[in-house]
């Protein structure tokens, strides 16, 4: 168990993805560093106002402390009151065009050490997962998608996509909608199967498999004609991306709860959102297809 | 205690100031009247794009069950799996104009009846108040609709007014921007004293005063002239509402989490909201005069 290397991933995943994400904008990332004052610090990489990218960031952040909030721990209550470290990287991505879906991504990782004096191993885990949420769909796009995040689980295991795939569409789930926050994609958690050199090496496949899962539909759809109607119907949609971030998501619950950065944290909601009372699509448009034929469980690789 | 009259009370209520607001706006309100599959339902009353009110809302709605959900009871535990009822008026109006305020009422009535089978009285209180959100802020303003606050709470005793000054200062807060939402107002929760009587009439003298509190700011702000950057500035500040009611208010999480109606909960929110990474107002300008002199907890009537 080596938290040294999965920092040090971490930094280079993020380098990685904001360079190649650089060259599709033609615009570059601001870079913000900051210290936690209880410990620790990030780096937020951000762009707004982009030529492809509307607005989107790329977040380092290595936290720690030295007694564990008993919110950060509800499936393990053992462990509230330990010295703690997470680390993690963050990307949430809205494209201008409103054909190209909006993406996010997370790999972190959570350590918690014996409490002081007290004699025992750390307790530590994986999380991650990335997802794609569509304005317009397209099943060549959610196929895509949904074989890269196969190709990154399989080599560890049969079962982790299929699991990690049903983790995710339960996860990014609006309750008070009833509807799924978009196509899906691949989430996990608590996730320390076959020791610490398995559970990273997945953690990377996961991170390195962003790019190619996301790059090349980006590439595709942002220069898709539009109007508009298609942009009313993307800041229409993303409000539902609000309201998924601060109703339900942990992440972001327990960052803004727990005083993390705030404005790092918020980097994931989208520029421009409108909300409207009551709406629904007319039956035969394609705005109407996204409800009908994207935003359902479905098994994109069947 | 006669729930009957609290519910006559909040339906004139409701008539009242949406017939009012129709006046302002020379727009009619729409009016959907909604079921809930677990009993009682709603009357919601809302305009778009009218031509004073970009998004407003003003809800009817009396809702009842046969065991009252843990959640729902936080500071009264002894009433988890009571039969309930609770009803209530809540409205939030967003002006187009950016210097006509936010603002938003609420009056409620609680009430939790004696376990089946079991003996004792029903457990009942009120709640409710009234605060309001400028973009760009005018002492006058502030200073008419704290008045009108005290003089609703006045009649019942000195202390009210400042009392659910404060209150109303503690919870429309931001903590994760350490920000007020706005100019205050005043609030309470869990109010019996003095009995039904006293309790319901001073809930009535809230409702009451809000027409008188917020028309003639709204009148006299509606027609200033804006240009692009006092909406963007309105567009901003409106994504810090997003977030209070989103992240923070019981009311909407319990709403939203219990199976309410989403779309008359989320009435409250704007119409056009824009988030923008860590961004700050010139010093000097009317925009960080919004931050220094208003969004700050203040004695408006000393």
């Amino acid at each position: 168990m080596n938290p040294d290397r999965v920092k040090e991933f971490l930094l280079e995943l993020q380098e990685l993805i904001v360079e190649r994400l650089e060259q599709v904008d033609g615009k570059p990332f601001l870079r913000d560093e900051w210290q936690r004052p209880e410990g620790g610090g990030g780096i937020t990489r951000l762009i707004e106002e982009g030529n492809v990218l509307e607005r989107g960031g790329v977040n380092f952040s290595h936290v720690m402390g030295e007694r564990l909030p008993p919110s950060a721990t509800a499936h393990r209550p053992e462990l509230a009151g330990r010295p703690w470290e997470a680390m993690g990287v963050s990307l949430v991505l809205h494209p201008r065009n409103p054909y190209a879906p909006t993406v996010h991504l997370n790999v972190r990782f959570f350590c918690a050490l014996p409490a002081a004096g007290a004699a025992g191993e750390p307790v530590w885990w994986f999380g991650g997962g990335m997802d794609m949420t569509p304005y317009y769909g397209f099943e060549e796009d959610a196929v895509h998608f949904h074989s890269m995040c196969k190709r990154a689980l399989d080599p560890f295991g049969p079962d982790y996509y299929p699991r990690f795939k049903r983790w995710c569409d339960e996860y990014f789930f609006l309750k008070h909608r009833n509807e799924p926050r978009g196509i899906g994609g691949i989430f996990y958690d608590d996730f320390s199967e076959g020791g610490f050199e398995h559970a990273f090496n997945l953690t990377e496949s996961v991170g390195d498999h962003f790019l190619p899962a996301y790059v090349p539909i980006l590439e595709r759809r942002a220069d898709t004609p539009y109007g508009e109607r298609e942009r009313d119907f993307q800041a229409y949609r993303r409000g539902r991306y609000v309201e998924f971030n601060l109703v339900w998501d942990r992440g972001t619950l327990f960052g803004l709860q727990s005083g993390g950065r705030t404005e790092s944290i918020l980097m994931s909601l989208p520029p421009i959102v409108k909300w409207r009372y009551d709406w629904h699509p007319e039956p035969g448009t394609p705005e109407a297809r996204l409800y009908t034929d994207f935003l359902k469980p479905r098994d994109w690789l069947a």
